[in-house]
């Protein structure tokens, strides 16, 4: 093992330059100009399967943009690790921004700055490094190794899940290792074990056929902006709880000993405001900010728009008023039954003198690993070696619908192991990665293969 | 008295033709192009003046569009009467919705369609062929006529209030007449004695320095477009009542008399909600549907924006939201301190996780008149002459801020006689004047200008 962490070493600046040629290349997905880009990078990457001498190296098109695949199958008996990553980029807006050209990487002080530096190209090139580094000294991985790098993780994985479905033994796995996620903060390597869901609708409240006047008709007609203010404030306790009828009934609570865990880690509520720019933070009463951050459900507007939103006064009473809202959900909040309920009660409480109409948009699980796992046990010490600091157990707030999505279909254990720091802009100007991450992750990831290996195929 | 109404009688025809030519000139104050038809309008009405034989007529300018004055003051030891009117009108978009084109005035059935032809050019016309009648059949009006008509009233009488202060002598006056207001509905000829005030304000409420993903940052941050609803839906209990805390205190409150007073006018709901597309009506507890609308104060959200507004879904948490609020007040309560407690309550209850800004937009007192003055009852008696039937007394939920003003500049007594209804389309395609309303009118005014000679000057 030694030997493998000393050609890390020796070899990082090797394996930057293979990650700049990467970042050379604009593929962003969501601009069909740059279809031309996203076949390239396909193309690369496949030849740098090929030649680290990865087997049944394709890609694998979709209806959208193609996914890479590769495997190195040579070890019966020992588990199969599918390792997760995306090639495609978020666009450059506003380009004006970024101190230098997003596609020419650029190292200044410890950072690399590019395009898709930290999200995911940088973390797709460190599982690559990684098992690069195994076999040139052992001449294989430790274990079974595929690898699948998709195409349309920035725009929603449209087409990811029909791939997986339609590819079932193809890619099936023991473990899932995603890379994609993002470190508590520089020292704090750590293992994401739990995602929230999501519950979005949007909806639409009609008063009149049209605008009136509130001279002429105000104080007999239902204004629909004060109905649809007053219905969505009620969804809303003065604790900041739902008050939506059988909201919590499924989501699983937070443990004493989870509790006891996320208390121990580090949370600077000033320090957390003011690189927002807000004036204080407030939640969920009886909660922890991290709690309330990663393992408890939220409600949010997400949108609203009525009646006369430009310079000066019009005394209007719209005809219709709208917003968006969503939920974020916690592990066993099944997000269509809570789709099911916010619209009866939304429904239930419209009062008669308005129209509503509720369109649900979409969804997602939320997802939760059991931390005492022995994959999370064999990533945690990996990191605690790789980073030669103790590695903490985090949640995250956001959601990463293929996460629940892959472990259902594939049967398979995920592995959130992510390298990104919080203040990497990973969807902003000058995205950048941290270099000594980079180079601790790569030596991370290799124990991790080991540590793996030694696990039971599942 | 007789020979004059039989002289309005023959000669019905000959004013609508004079109306027709005034409906010619597209005097749309509010679009500069139109500038010349605003002149060529001043000239036409001040020549019309000349003809008929009023003295002193001239134009008088103001920073925007000119008003137009003539008076006929022969009447020594009678009354004054200041006639108001506008010969500006509203813009005719959307052009394509108007069965023939605005400015070529059609009679179809027993209406003439054209802009102006009601709001306000029709009603002017009809003073000035009441006067005629007057001066054909009497060689003068039976009290002394002062017109003042201007060129604003369609984008806010900007420059009216500087206009009347600066010519207080000329425009002095016992009565202000003005015919601009709408009848309760056909065959309800009737005065209107009380208008509401308004108080308009823009809320500005900011959760941090810009749009946050609603996955990483939900649960801990302000949501301001949660915290806007929360704050607006509480500023109306469940009966319909403002909440903030002195609002009401100035308020007059509706006279048992009064109350039976509007009682008896007609009000349809069903055919009232129907006619806007209204599910169904609804307003403060404890008041008939005339009151509310006319005679107690409103509180609406006249507009309402912040995060993602287009299609689909975006999981954003703004920065920012924003609302437009006005209340519609009555009688006594002053705007300016209305404002001042909406602005203080809104203050006290914003949460500290977020930072608001409030800017007053403008506001006007309402208006009330005696409903026994010698006045009331001599226009009361001249409608009901005029139009054959008994005539009704009412309110109007909007407000015209000229009418407190020139009570208070001139300190006279407003009468506001307006023949309008409520369906002809003031402001909007295909605007219209009902003939059978355009002839009794006249016939109206001519008693009324009698009715008020016999009151002794204020």
């Amino acid at each position: 093992m030694q030997k493998i962490l000393n050609y890390v070493d020796a070899h990082v600046e090797s394996f930057l330059s293979d990650l700049k040629a990467g970042l050379r290349i604009s593929s962003i997905s969501s601009d069909p100009d740059h279809k031309p880009d996203m076949e390239q990078m396909t193309d690369v990457l496949g030849a740098h399967l090929k030649v680290m001498g990865f087997k049944n190296v394709r890609t694998i098109p979709t209806a959208g943009h193609a996914a890479v695949f590769g495997e190195w199958c040579e070890q019966p008996g020992k588990p199969t690790v599918l390792i997760y990553g995306h090639y495609d980029v978020q666009p450059v807006d506003p380009i004006e921004q970024w101190t230098a050209p997003p596609f020419e990487p650029e190292v200044r002080g410890d950072k690399l700055f590019a395009r898709g530096a930290v999200d995911d190209k940088g973390q797709v090139y460190m599982h690559l490094a990684a098992v690069a580094s195994w076999i040139k000294v052992n001449e294989k991985p430790p274990l079974n190794i595929k690898f699948i790098i998709e195409g349309e993780e920035e725009v929603g994985s449209e087409h990811f899940g029909d791939l997986v479905a339609n590819n079932k033994e193809l890619l099936a796995a023991d473990y899932i290792l995603i890379s994609d996620t993002t470190m508590l903060k520089k020292g704090f390597p750590g293992i994401t074990y739990g995602l929230r869901g999501l519950a979005y609708l949007q909806i639409d409240v009609r008063g009149s056929n049209s605008d009136l006047h509130s001279g002429s008709f105000g104080g007999v007609v239902a204004n629909p902006i004060n109905v649809l203010t007053k219905m969505l404030a009620s969804l809303k306790d003065d604790k900041g709880r739902v008050t939506i009828p059988g909201f919590y009934d499924d989501a699983v609570e937070i443990s004493a000993a989870e509790h006891d865990g996320l208390s121990k880690l580090p949370f600077d509520e000033i320090e957390f405001a003011d690189a927002i720019g807000a004036p204080a933070l407030t939640g969920e009463a009886g909660f922890t900010r991290l709690e309330q951050l990663w393992a408890r459900p939220t409600l949010d507007i997400n949108g609203i728009w009525g009646g006369f939103q430009g310079p000066g006064a019009k005394t209007v009473i719209p005809a219709e008023a709208h917003a968006k809202l969503s939920m974020r959900l916690v592990p066993n909040q099944d997000w269509q039954k809570i789709t099911k309920q916010v619209l009866a009660h939304l429904i239930a409480i419209t009062p008669e003198s308005v129209e509503i109409s509720i369109t649900p948009m979409h969804g997602g699980r939320g997802y939760l690993a059991g931390i005492d796992s022995p994959a999370i046990q064999a990533a945690k010490s990996a990191l605690a070696e790789g980073f030669g600091t103790e590695a903490v157990l985090t949640r995250e707030g956001g959601s990463i619908p293929i996460v629940p999505m892959l472990a259902e279909v594939l049967n398979a254990e995920v592995l959130l192991v992510g390298f990104g720091l919080p203040d990497q802009n990973a969807h902003a100007p000058d995205e950048n990665l941290d270099l000594e991450n980079f180079h601790k992750g790569i030596r991370s990831l290799v124990i991790l293969y080991q540590n793996l290996s030694e696990l039971k195929p599942i």
